[in-house]
């Protein structure tokens, strides 16, 4: 997709800017970001100072990286030698060796990696072939900041997700019976999510009834759902790399006036959130707007985690929004706000939207009521 | 689980053998190995030589990690300052600072990490405090060696896996219909998983029809289903943090002589593989031998990937069968025997079997048909 290049010409200018002669990109999110190629473990992407982009992947993926990648050089790298293999561009190397190789004939002297995002050992092993010679350049906080900034393709691609969430989630509660373990609503949704294009789950779904919805990542097991059950669900679907990320809490078959008092405290806590953001203001600001709403109602200290966080093709991506955070919002990033309070042994209660950041305040993309009982 | 205590006690020795004051493993699967807590993004195991163990989970993974691991100390650490929660075992402390405060007061002079699982900005942290006070440690080699011998308790959860993974496919199979696009098969066998008790997928679940299935790592689309297509599935299940990893390659309403044959040699080459396979031998010898077996037909160059892996807590672990490998299979490893051949703009067969490392030779654990026409 064209607005791929875009990006490239972001990152080439942050290249220039530090003085950078080459970026290694090892980690899978980021390779899918800036290719589009997706389930990409094991490939990296090697960008080159004259703006020559290259994907080296495993022998396995070549042809798939090959047909599904356009306007970048692919390249296949031996993680086992495999002699009788023909592939035109087979470096036959261990992807380490390939990189020291590109670095001495390129008389590379300053390399970007991320960090945050790069294994130790594979820095390690490139470092120690070059001592003092190679600088190394962190270049985490630049990935970070452009991934965060959604251009309006890669919106559509989270909006259809979101809908694609919504419109499955919508089909799924209405089919709610007594005596279905959480396991099975999760199934029945991440099925839903496939039969309405969703290409996966943007992460496990988490689907708590009662007492373990008190856990923020409750995992999905056997308990049953009954009359005046609390359900918790928290979920996304993937849509060409992207992932939206929504919770609800329902009541099924009715609620306590506790359940009905502090799901509308959190959805106070999200209007009040979402009054406040626009471009500017900080993600640790933010975060106390919602914490203060919640405190009126003595609930500030059940809210053991962050408001939100921004969502792209990783489900948890910068910015954050949480105490501490001096992250800085700008029009296009797209954050969740997602109050949530937990009474240890009772119920969990949390609600959970995306937003996208506009030039005034923000655009709320999700649509399902923040509160409903089945 | 008891049997961690082994696993812990071995672990332990090892810190004597290398003179290592301190371990600390940062990376999801390998917390998961040593404590049984199932999605531990962010949690880190600290092990100290004097043989306390502390887990430390960010703060909104406290309670369920409290609940759910015993024998073991937890404690809250702060990605960002929370001051209302109140936590007994709350460190108050970002995870860099709580690790460096616990090095300082032990008096720690050498740490263990997992080189190729650890984050290279996490161990730049650690380091920068110390400098050459602090001596590193790669425990890469032994946490996978550790990780490859299965005791009884992991080989029954293994088999479990296997089992709602098997039953969920033969479920799902006879229900195949022309039209069925692939995301849609490849959803009803994850339902099928879960309403199995499966907890989640091993991994995205691949179907692949026809010129889909030549690549190894297909990802499930919007291709549909007509009499004479090939159709390959590659799918696991998860039960109790443990992967199952099968692959089968169908004819579906009827299959060309072409598919016979390879699917046959295919299957022969399983077969090869099996026999020879004994403690002692190497990942390379075994991978050999299924490889000759397919260049007597002349397929080899089509033979695009190693030949199988270990499988346990991820569903990609040490061993490796593959050439070039020289890791010795040993009783109690449980790898995966998947010899494919894809030939391009036509179709791939893959068959997949995992079996387990015997004292005399393999006892395969799968045991679908290898080979099927529906």
């Amino acid at each position: 997709m064209s607005f791929r290049k875009a990006k490239f010409n972001m990152l080439m200018s942050e290249m220039e800017n530090k003085n950078i002669d080459l970026v290694v990109i090892t980690d899978a999110s980021t390779v899918t970001y800036f290719t589009g190629f997706s389930y990409a473990e094991g490939s990296v992407l090697v960008v080159h100072k004259d703006g020559l982009f290259e994907l080296y992947v495993p022998v396995l993926d070549y042809f798939r990286a090959k047909d599904s990648v356009k306007d970048i050089s692919v390249k296949a790298y031996a993680r086992y030698p495999l002699p009788e293999v023909e592939i035109k561009d087979y470096v036959r190397k261990g992807l380490t060796d390939a990189i020291v190789d590109i670095i001495k004939s390129e008389r590379v002297r300053s390399i970007g990696l991320d960090y945050s995002r790069s294994r130790y050992e594979f820095v390690r092993r490139i470092m120690e072939k070059f001592k003092d010679e190679l600088k190394l350049v962190d270049i985490g906080n630049v990935v970070s900041k452009l991934r965060a900034i959604k251009c309006s393709e890669e919106v559509e691609a989270i909006s259809k997700a979101i809908k694609i969430a919504e419109e499955s989630f919508s089909k799924i509660i209405s089919n709610l019976r007594d005596g279905v373990s959480e396991l099975k609503v999760a199934g029945m949704l991440d099925y839903e999510m496939k039969k309405h294009g969703a290409e996966d789950y943007s992460f496990p779904t988490i689907v708590a009834f009662n007492e373990n919805s008190v856990y923020p990542h409750a995992r999905a097991g056997t308990r049953i759902l009954g009359k005046g059950s609390v359900v918790l669900i928290d979920w996304g679907a993937k849509f060409n790399g992207y992932c939206s990320d929504t919770t609800r809490t329902l009541s099924y078959g009715g609620s306590s006036n506790e359940f009905k008092k502090i799901i509308e405290a959190v959805c106070e806590a999200i209007d009040s959130a979402i009054d406040f953001i626009k471009p500017g203001v900080k993600g640790n600001e933010v975060d106390a707007v919602a914490r203060n709403t919640l405190r009126k109602y003595g609930l500030s200290k059940f809210f053991i985690h962050g408001l939100g966080h921004g969502v792209g093709i990783d489900v948890h991506e910068y910015p954050r929004l949480s105490p501490g955070s001096s992250d800085v919002l700008e029009p296009g990033m797209v954050v969740t706000i997602e109050p949530g309070v937990y009474i240890k042994d009772k119920f969990g209660v949390r609600v959970e939207e995306m937003v996208l950041i506009t030039e005034k305040g923000c655009r709320v993309l999700t649509s399902l009521e923040r509160s409903m009982s089945i």
